[in-house]
């Protein structure tokens, strides 16, 4: 892979310049020009099929297909996105983050994780795999498909997918925006938690009150919100909106077994958790379990009355709390829509006016079974890369892998080799050359190994 | 009394006219003008000693006294306050809030009811007072002692007494900052609730961090805030701090079945509450009871995490509520600090640091037997000017009359003659003149019974 390590590098550091944050308005032009330039590095590297999609009311995603040399061959669709996230606060970043400053070992820049560099990774795989084979045409036939809205939260990927339903028919799709559990611990990741997020606001009375005047005889909207969240969940840490856990999957016991042999630090682990102070969470399982396969209900802020220097003695008209739930299989966002309504409903005190608002339709939640033939092929190809035993690891975000399941149905595996410390979404987003390296190695092995085992 | 009433809304309105807005620094200058038209109007009115006070650290006070004509005749301080509160939102205003503007019997301005307008009623009630005696001299002393900081809480009101104690020496203070019940229910009131404010905040880790990583493992300061504010009620409506209602005196019956007896209008109050939509509170108290005789706790202000348009998926690192307590006799705001402090130390869970920033050091609250012949005095004073009887009430703002109780040495009673629904501190504050006329003759006559009643 050595060989290829420097172009890499030099390619990359392109496409980081350009910043295709997704999210703002003002860098519409920027995603155009960033899904431009991967069309024009595919079809730099020899791809016969590459195009810009521009339609379905999205932002300009990237389609590109190279035929396997067997007709006959399984398609693979591998997914990725090139928009980033915004970089405020900027003045935190200790290199420029549209620039791909490489220190050591270490590329930084906005997308250097996420999710450029794990895209730029499969372009790297593809031409090792080529090289290995000694061949023009994979074992299997590769299909890209890097969307410009992943960071939005994939308003139009589900027309996409339906715009574009025979261009991008598969047999499996490789999902590749998910880290390993460790640069020590490689892991093959199974699985994304889901989201489904709602503000509820509680409203008294059409103005703030003196509390000398009123306090003691009218509902408090403020005190009645907190209350409400203070319900969400009972002394264990178990959500108690109804019915929350009914359609629950648990982990397998080969699964739990694989997590608790994963290397935990708890200092760590606080620190890359925007340095807690403690752990804590839901009785009966331990940290990873909770992040990666219980599903919680977050507070994600919280506001009523007067937040103002100093002191105003009301009581508020009004108090609203922006609630998150991630999710885990086989809990659909609309039943959680659905209980979340019920919950606030049984919560809402009389006098007080409730409102609902989600914000989205919400992300499903997504997991492979280990056994499957394509995750037992990703694992082998990551041992092979790695050069040591691979586990099975999940990741507590959300994505739209649920979405491809549904829509294009067929498994979706993932394969990613970023790190959970490579500060996406924050400042000092970096991601660790080799490991992109090692990634490509595995992708490399893996499309050699799929024509055998997803017969 | 009509005979005065011209000139007194006159008067009025040209002390109306001065924005003493005492908490903003850019209305120093108002304050003082106001101060130095209060003694203008008192020289006018021939009082022979009158001083404005600019020392002690605190915003000008007016001084005057009176001398009786029997040098053994007791001596009444009469509290009031000549600042006023902001004007914000001012576009809500019908008309102009510095102007005094005279509808019918309504007088609009801010400050006509708090405390400017029941200050000028004290100013007529001693014309009054004299006219009716046919003398140049009344039959008390009567000392008159308008502060400048009372919206500010009177944060230097202590030193001031302290720096003028021979000055301020009198027999009882009449302290003439509270309401009637109702124009058809004048009533005298004995008593205000203290205050005591404070800010808890509670902080994670150093940072917001995003819930996919972290969700479910560490704690959420915006959900453990949320616990501290539903723990701090039972089920009944009472407050939980440690201790909370060991130094509570309960109402006599005798009071009691006088606020019972008063027209109680719950549209009304609901209407004055800001809108409210229905009547809550500690269960076992009627709604005047609730607001006058029983302590509170009020979330004033919550906030933590995101709160802006949208959604941003993160657990907080920090979380903070403004709290306040209202407090009625002999409850010592100091004990609720102490108990608060206590209160959060015990509701804090592992891995946030909770923070207890006090918000001043709290107003104590104070209240009068309703048999003491002061009061007495005072309700005979009043039936007389309303011609019906007039029963007892308390108010749930708080003032400084207990600390004029504490360092004056005396009893404090109350005269007002504005109403709860005169919108003090709000858009559109009004005073209903014909009731400081009516306000005025009962001082009249309270100056003329005192001397036996005091002896």
């Amino acid at each position: 892979m050595a060989r290829f390590a420097d172009d890499f590098v030099a390619d990359l550091r392109e496409w980081l310049a350009i910043p295709s944050i997704g999210v703002d308005p003002a860098h519409r032009d920027d995603v155009a020009a960033s899904a431009e330039w991967l069309a024009a590095a595919l079809r730099r590297d020899g791809w016969p099929d590459v195009r810009v999609w521009s339609d379905s009311g999205a932002l300009p995603a990237v389609y590109a297909c190279l035929p396997a040399a067997d007709p006959d061959a399984p398609t693979v669709l591998v997914y990725g996105h090139h928009d980033v996230q915004p970089v405020d606060p900027v003045e935190q970043w200790q290199h420029p983050p549209f620039e791909g400053t490489l220190v050591g070992e270490e590329l930084f820049g906005r997308g250097a994780s996420d999710d450029k560099g794990q895209v730029a990774m499969h372009l790297l795989g593809v031409k090792a795999h080529l090289a290995a084979m000694g061949a023009d045409r994979p074992s299997v036939t590769i299909k890209l498909f890097v969307e410009g809205e992943e960071e939005s939260g994939s308003p139009n990927l589900a027309r996409l997918l339906d715009d574009h339903r025979a261009d991008l028919a598969c047999d499996l799709v490789v999902f590749t925006d998910t880290p390993l559990y460790a640069r020590d611990a490689p892991t093959v990741c199974t699985g994304q938690r889901g989201n489904y997020a709602a503000e509820v606001v509680f409203t008294g009375g059409s103005a703030d009150v003196h509390s000398g005047r009123a306090g003691g005889s009218v509902p408090n909207p403020a005190t009645a919100i907190a209350r409400l969240v203070a319900a969400l969940h009972d002394d264990e840490g178990r959500v108690r909106l109804p019915g929350f856990y009914a359609d629950v999957v648990e982990p397998t016991e080969a699964e739990r077994a694989d997590y608790a042999a994963l290397p935990f630090d708890e200092d760590v682990w606080l620190a890359n958790s925007g340095g807690a102070r403690a752990l804590s969470g839901e009785a009966g399982w331990t940290t990873l379990e909770r992040v990666w396969v219980r599903p919680t209900a977050e507070v994600n802020g919280i506001t009523g009355g007067y937040t103002g220097p100093g002191l105003k003695t009301i009581v508020p008209a009004r108090a609203a709390v922006k609630l998150s739930f991630r999710l885990v299989p086989d809990q659909e966002p609309e039943r959680i829509a659905e209980a979340l309504r019920e919950f606030v409903a049984a919560n809402t005190p009389p006098g007080l006016h409730a409102e609902v608002i989600p914000r989205g339709n919400g992300t499903p939640p997504y997991a492979m079974p280990v056994d499957h033939p394509a995750v037992r092929a990703v694992k082998e190809s990551l041992e092979a890369a790695f050069d040591q035993p691979v586990r099975f690891s999940r990741t507590g975000g959300s994505g739209p892998a649920a979405v491809l399941r549904r829509d294009l149905g067929v498994p979706v595996v993932y394969l990613g080799a970023t790190l959970p410390d490579d500060r996406i979404h924050a400042p000092n987003e970096r991601v660790v050359v080799p490991l992109l390296l090692r990634g490509a190695e595995a992708a490399a092995r893996l499309w050699r190994l799929l024509p055998e085992r997803l017969s």
